[in-house]
């Protein structure tokens, strides 16, 4: 396999899980993982298998960092802290700078640090297909097979193939509208966009270069910068960065990104529903700590801070997730709906919960 | 109005409101009424406005003893406690000694310490009224129209008016099964049992004396014992009486019981249901905490630790209380199987909560 190097994106903050999940602890270090394992740390073990663990780097934000080195156990140098957010073109230029300072020639394996896998060596796989595709000088992305008309992930038309394995991307289609997803899941020549990226750092920084010249004058500095000065120097340009995606930015503006159909059990676990949906569950279709009392409940989601005594009588369907200082109730079905109670809070200015 | 004095009955261990009620803290203890009031306080506070404070004496076990007198702030002498709890009739007999020490003519208005009154007007009235008509020897009780064919509580057939507001009572039923609760509401001859009774002293130890001989030798010897020896002698003796309701004991075999037709916003607030009842509701008709966050809920009835917050979406009809250590969520119509969890939490052998 060519040498490669993961870019764990691990700077996110959603709010889908909350109560669990808050501005210090977001979603990415929830032990949402089977056996309470982080999505992070399950992410970074994952990567490790393919690319060694030495060559796994994580991206997050300076308030999280701390938190980073202890789930994941990884070494100070492969964590790096964005001093401030702006958004994933800027990231994952930077950290193909680090890639580029030790082999320019790398791949540079691009992971967002939340999604759940359950079949890992199809995984394993897909991901080593990936590599060897983007080590010709392709930018790859691997797509999903979906199996319903999601409206709450992007699409990639495939096109022809290229190699064993390995299609032309089409065109990138954003999050549809029920309708679309439903004509765009019919006619089989759909994947969903998992988010994950693959390329050699050379590649990237050219196509930065190319597509946004402003962030690819600040990467050449830090990349150009000796070893000790660049982290002073990223502290310092990183907020004048361009706040742009990655897709709208380059993927969606080069010709030549190819696609790796992949099918592994993904699930980027958007909510306390596929939660649940990934969880195993007992008889009655429920997910409740052992202590929890649950007298006719049915298809319910419970998490509670050990120690507590949760009981349930005649409900179904519903979540139900106690933190000690906050409580969430709601049916399983308005899952989604929790950016509501955040926009309330917010709007409350109550910033800590 | 002739001398009386008030006997509240606050020895209650209820189960329907847990996880608020515990051993430790039974549902008389509980701020249930407005203004976060517990119904014990709201029960003397009452009875002091008919009776005069210093002539209401609560009986309650010794392991609430310290809670009842910081809860109403009586003088100990006012508090009895029971070494053993042995059923209603030793404690209401216990009491009336008590009362026969200073007057064995005045009126005990034996009061339930956890029942919610809304018209506390009409309540001292109907009080007043039951004290005159105790006065003239009789065992009087007070009775509540009944608003519907409730099966929980028990009946009273009224017979022929002995007096303005006073009638004879026919005969105690029991607690209905359904159909028999609508053959009695259509009747239109009967009332609810309030479980509050009125009698002199001399009256109820004399028909002790008939009805429960044994105990009635126990009681003349608490009576007859100097008042500095009483309480060890309770103490001693207490244990050994027999454990009858004043009910089945006495009540249902005394010819001349009167009863006092009343009509002030009775409810013995018998679960989490009837306490939503009798709550301030807001436009959506639920009952919760100011810093809930309610998402499209109605109907629901919100408790939970000061600081905690709580944020329902997309519920109705629910019940959700939260103690800190334990977690109850149940729909309104359920709010009788709490009794179920308690039951499952016994089986378990978790006494503590």
């Amino acid at each position: 396999m060519p040498r490669a190097f993961a870019i764990v994106m691990a700077g996110g903050s959603g709010t889908r899980f909350w109560p669990l999940s808050r501005a210090a602890r977001p979603k990415q270090l929830l032990p949402l993982g089977a056996g309470g394992e982080t999505l992070l740390s399950a992410t970074v073990r994952r990567a490790a298998d393919v690319v060694g663990r030495d060559a796994v780097l994580v991206v997050t934000s300076e308030a999280l960092g701390a938190a980073v080195l202890e789930d994941t156990g990884l070494p100070p140098e492969n964590v790096l802290c964005e001093p401030v957010g702006r958004n994933t073109a800027p990231c994952i230029g930077w950290a193909a700078t680090r890639v580029a300072r030790v082999d320019p020639g790398a791949v540079c394996a691009v992971l967002p640090a939340d999604h759940h896998i359950a079949d890992e060596a199809g995984y394993g796989a897909v991901l080593r297909r990936a590599i060897d595709a983007a080590s010709e000088g392709d930018i790859v992305t691997v797509g999903i097979r979906p199996t319903r008309p999601e409206t709450g992930y992007g699409y990639i038309e495939v096109g022809d193939a290229i190699d064993d394995g390995v299609h032309r991307v089409r065109r990138f289609v954003e999050k549809p509208n029920r309708a679309r997803a439903e004509q765009l899941l019919a006619s089989g020549q759909v994947l969903w966009n998992s988010g994950m990226f693959f390329f050699t750092a050379r590649r990237m920084l050219d196509a930065i270069d190319e597509h946004l010249p402003g962030l690819g004058t600040s990467l050449h500095a830090f990349l150009d910068a000796p070893a000790g000065d660049e982290p002073a120097l990223v502290r310092e340009q990183f907020g004048s960065l361009p706040s742009v995606s990655i897709d709208h930015g380059v993927m969606e503006k080069v010709s030549d990104v190819a696609v790796v159909p992949g099918d592994f059990g993904w699930s980027d676990l958007g909510s306390f529903a596929s939660a649940w949906e990934l969880a195993d569950k007992d008889a009655a279709g429920n997910v409740l700590d052992e202590a929890t009392v649950a007298i006719d409940v049915r298809g319910s989601y419970v998490r509670a801070p050990e120690g507590k005594l949760v009981a349930l009588v005649g409900v179904h369907d519903l979540v139900v997730v106690d933190t000690g200082d906050a409580l969430l109730v709601m049916p399983r079905e308005r899952a989604e709906d929790v950016k509501l109670v955040v926009e309330r809070l917010k709007a409350r200015g109550e910033t800590k919960l």
